[in-house]
C-alpha cells in the first residue's frame, strides 16, 4: 500500500500516516527477511524514510513504533492503558477514584477543550439565555469546536444537533436523561433542528437479542426521548434499522466514511479484534454518517455543509474523534461537540449507572416507594460512621452520590450550596441528605412517566417519520 | 472468547469451531509464556481439547493448525495456493495453462458438484425444454443443491433467481453477457422471478471512483442487461446505492449476516488484511442478503422461505459459500448455485476478459468493423505456423480462443461439431476459423445494440423501482 501512487501523502490524516509508515516498516523487514535484491530493498527503506519525514512534518512529533499520533492516543486497548488510569470507551468506564473519572485527565488524552467560563459566557451572549445549570455546574465539561459554532451562529449561519441512545432494554434509568434534558435546553436557546439516533442495529449486533426486540425497545425508548418534551417539528427521531433502509443520502454517507476508514483504525479506537464480527467492525460509520447534514435529505434540502453540534456523555467520544478524521477527506464538515460527565451509579462513582443493573439506578418506571428504598439502601454516602463523628467532621460532597445527583437535578443553585455547606460542616445528616433526594426525584420521575403516557404510538410514528421540519434552508 | 458461556458449541459452523481452537491453542501458549498458575493452564488445555473433539465430531477430520476445514479452504489467498494450482477469487483469475482454469479441480477445492448428464437430464424432464447449450457444453458445470431446487420445483414449490454485476465501467463487453443470457434461459423454462444485483458500492469502495459515478455505471449497465430481454413484470433490477436505502428488509438481512461473520472469516474466505477499509470488510454481507426472500419484501409478501437459485461466474462463489455457512445461523434456507466457467480474454484463456484492457474483449459498443479487426489480430489460434503444417496436422481447439468463443455463441450444435472437426484435421485455416466468428458475433452485438437503443431511462427507472411482480406468494 505504502508506495501506491494514487494516494497523496498530504491529503493523509496523522492516523493514517501513522499506519503507512508501520506498514512500511514491516515491508522492509519482510524484503530484508526474505533476502530481496538490494535494489528493492533501497527503494522500500527510502519509501519508508520519507514516509516518517512526512510523519514528522504533519504531527510535530518523531515516528515511534506501536505509539500512534497523541491526538488519536489509543485510550480504550487495556494493553496501552496506564496503570492507574481510568478507562473510558463506549462500552466501558471504569476508575477507581470514588469522586469518578478524572475529566482535567480526560481532556488532555482525548485532546479535546475544557469549557471554560469564557466559553459559558459566550454561550449566554449568544443567546441571550443564562447557562443551563449542567453548563454552570461542569457537568457538560468539554468540547470540540464550540467556538465555532459560535462563530458562525453569530455570522447569522445555523447548524443543527445529533445526539443518540442504544436501546439496550425497554426501560430507561434517570441517567439517560442527561443527554437529552440538555439537548432539549440547547434547541431551545439556539432553535436549531435535532436528529436524534437510535442505534437498534449496534445493540442487535453486540447483544444477544433479535432484530425484532432491538427495533422494538427502539420504539419504546423513544416515548421516553419524547417525553423530555421535543418539539415534534423541530425533531426528527430514527432508528437504524428502519432509517438505513428508507434514505438513500444516509446509506451513501456511510459507505463514504467506510471506505475512509481502515480496520488498523477501529483496532485502535474501539479495540476490536479479528473475532469481532464484520458487523461491529463496520458499525461506527453508521454512528458518524448522522454528522453530515447530507444524511437528511428531508430536513436540509439535500444541502451537504450544514454543521452539526454533538452533545453526549464523553465515552462515545471516540466514534465522533473518527468522525472527525475522516470529514475533510470526504469534503464534510468536522462535528463539534459538548461532553458531558458520566451519571454515577447508586453505589459511586466509580462508574456509570447500567440499565442491566437495576439496583444500580433510579429507572424512569420506578414507583415513588422504590425510589425511596434505592435511594436510602443503595445511594454510596460520604457521611461519617457515627453520628457524632459526623457533626465533628462533617459528610464529603465529593464523593457523596446523593449530593452528587442532587447537582444534576436540583435546579436551585443557592439551595445547593446551602446543602453542600451543611453536610460538610456536618449540620446535615446523611439521611436527611438523602431525603432532599427522594423529594427532589419522586416527582421528577412521576412527572415524566405522566408525560410518557401522553406519548402515543401515533406520536412517535410521527417523530419518525422522516419529513421536512419547521425550518428552510 | 473461547470460554465464553454464551456460546453453543454445537450450533457453531466448521469455520467458527475452527477459529475457536486456534483461539485456544494461543490462549494455552500465551498462559505458558506468562508462567500462569498451573490450575489456570490446565483448565484451558482441557478446552482446548473438548474443543477439538468438537471439531472432529463437526467436520470429521482431525484439526491442523493454519488448515481451515476442507469445505472452506483458502483459496484466493496466495501464501496457501500451491504453486501449480490456478488462481481463482473475485477480483483475480490466473492460470499458467492455455486452456484454461482447470475446472474439475476447482470442484474439489471449492466442494462443489458438477453438472453431469444425469442432472441436465433432470432439468430437461422438469421444464420440458431442451437445455441451454450453456448446459449441453458444460459452460455451466458446477453447482450447489440444484437438485433440491428441482426436487422442490416438481413438487410445485417455487423459487427465485438472483444474479448481479459490479458496475465497473460504462461499457460491459460479451464475456458480461453469459450470465444474463443463461438466467433469462431459467426465468423463462421454470417461470420465476428474478433480482439483479448492480453492486456500485462494491466499485466506489474497491476503486478510485465517486458514488456518483459508480451509481451512473450502475444505471447503464442495466441497460445492457434489460437488452438481454428480460421480463419487466418478472424482474426486478437494483443499484446497493439506491436499494440499500429503500428497503428495511434488505437492511436488516445484511445486518443479521454481519453479525454471524467473523473478520477471521473475511481474512480466510477473501485474503482481506488489517489496511483494507471497513466497507471493504463488511462488503460480503451486502452480496449475501439477496440470497434471503424476506431483502424484497414487495415481490414475495415479506415471506422469508423462499428458496433462491443463484446462476453466476465460478469466481463469485467464496461471496455464497459464506453466505450457505451463515443461513441457517440466521434461519433461512441456503442459496443453490450453478456455476459458469470464465470467459476467455481474446488472447487466451489464462485469464479472463477484462473491461479495463480494450483489446482483450468485444466491447457491447463495438462496431462491426472493430469486431473483425480485433478478432483478426488479437484472437489467440490454435492453428499452426505455416499452412502446410496446418493442413498435415491440423489445429488445437483446446486453446484457440476463436473456437472458444463459438462453443459459447454459435447455438447450432452440429455447425459447431463441423467447424470442431474441419478445424482440427487441418481442412478448416485459422483466418476461416475466425471468419466464422466475426460473422457470429457482428450481427449478435448489432442486435444488441439495437435492443439497447430500445432501452430508455423511463424503462430503466421501472426495472429499477421495488415493486409487486407477476407472481403470487
Amino acid at each position: 500500500m505504502a508506495d501506491s501512487p494514487d494516494c497523496d501523502l498530504k491529503s493523509l490524516s496523522p492516523l493514517q500516516l501513522f499506519e503507512r509508515v508501520t506498514e512500511q516498516g514491516e515491508k522492509v523487514r519482510a524484503l530484508k527477511a526474505g533476502k530481496a535484491p538490494k535494489d528493492e530493498i533501497d527503494a522500500a527503506v527510502r519509501m519508508l524514510l520519507s514516509l516518517k519525514l512526512s510523519y514528522k512534518t504533519t504531527t510535530g512529533q518523531d515516528y515511534q513504533a506501536g505509539l500512534p499520533p497523541k491526538d488519536l492516543v489509543l485510550i480504550n486497548n487495556g494493553t496501552t492503558k496506564e496503570e492507574d488510569e481510568d478507562l473510558v470507551d463506549p462500552w466501558n468506564v471504569q476508575t477507581s477514584n470514588a469522586k469518578g473519572v478524572d475529566y482535567d485527565k480526560l481532556i488532555v488524552r482525548f485532546g479535546s477543550s475544557k469549557i471554560d467560563t469564557d466559553l459559558i459566557n459566550r454561550i449566554e451572549r449568544a443567546t441571550g439565555q443564562k447557562p443551563h445549570h449542567f453548563l454552570r455546574r461542569g457537568i457538560f465539561f468539554s468540547h470540540r469546536d464550540m467556538d465555532q459554532i459560535l462563530d458562525a451562529y453569530e455570522n447569522k449561519k445555523s447548524f443543527y444537533l445529533y445526539t443518540g441512545r442504544g436501546p439496550s432494554s425497554q426501560a430507561m434509568h434517570v441517567g439517560h436523561l442527561i443527554p437529552f434534558m440538555f439537548t432539549k435546553w440547547l434547541q431551545e436557546v439556539f432553535d436549531v433542528p435535532l436528529v436524534i439516533q437510535l442505534t437498534d442495529d449496534e445493540k442487535y449486533l453486540w447483544k444477544d437479542m433479535t432484530v425484532e426486540k432491538a427495533y422494538e425497545y427502539a420504539k419504546e425508548n423513544a416515548k421516553d426521548i419524547i417525553a423530555c418534551g421535543f418539539d415534534i417539528n423541530k425533531t426528527f427521531i430514527f432508528s437504524d434499522l428502519d432509517y438505513l433502509g428508507a434514505s438513500p443520502g444516509f446509506y451513501k454517507n456511510i459507505v463514504k466514511v467506510q471506505k475512509h476508514v481502515t480496520f488498523n483504525q477501529v483496532k485502535g479506537i474501539f479495540g476490536f479484534t479479528d473475532s469481532d464480527c464484520i458487523g461491529k467492525i463496520s458499525f461506527p460509520a453508521i454512528q458518524a454518517a448522522p454528522s453530515f447534514s447530507s444524511s437528511f435529505p428531508q430536513i436540509f434540502n439535500g444541502k451537504e455543509n450544514i454543521q452539526c453540534l454533538i452533545p453526549c456523555a464523553i465515552d462515545q467520544d471516540p466514534y465522533f474523534r473518527m468522525t472527525r478524521d475522516v470529514a475533510p477527506r470526504i469534503g464534510q464538515p468536522k462535528p463539534a461537540l459538548l461532553h458531558s460527565v458520566f451519571f454515577p451509579a447508586l453505589q459511586g462513582a466509580q462508574t456509570k449507572m447500567s440499565a442491566s443493573d437495576p439496583n444500580s439506578s433510579i429507572f424512569l418506571t420506578d414507583t415513588p416507594k422504590q425510589i425511596k428504598t434505592k435511594i436510602n439502601k443503595h445511594a454510596f454516602s460520604g457521611g461519617r460512621d457515627t453520628i457524632e463523628e459526623h457533626r465533628k467532621y462533617g459528610g464529603n460532597c465529593d464523593v457523596d452520590v446523593s449530593f452528587m445527583y442532587l447537582t444534576f437535578f436540583l435546579e436551585d443553585d443557592d439551595r445547593l450550596e446551602q446543602l453542600k455547606q451543611a453536610y460538610t460542616s456536618g449540620e446535615l445528616l446523611t439521611g436527611e441528605l438523602k431525603k432532599v433526594l427522594i423529594e427532589t426525584m419522586q416527582p421528577l420521575v412521576a412527572a415524566h412517566q405522566e408525560r410518557r403516557k401522553q406519548v402515543t404510538d401515533e406520536i412517535v410514528k410521527q417523530f419518525m417519520t422522516p419529513r421536512k421540519l419547521a425550518f428552510e434552508f
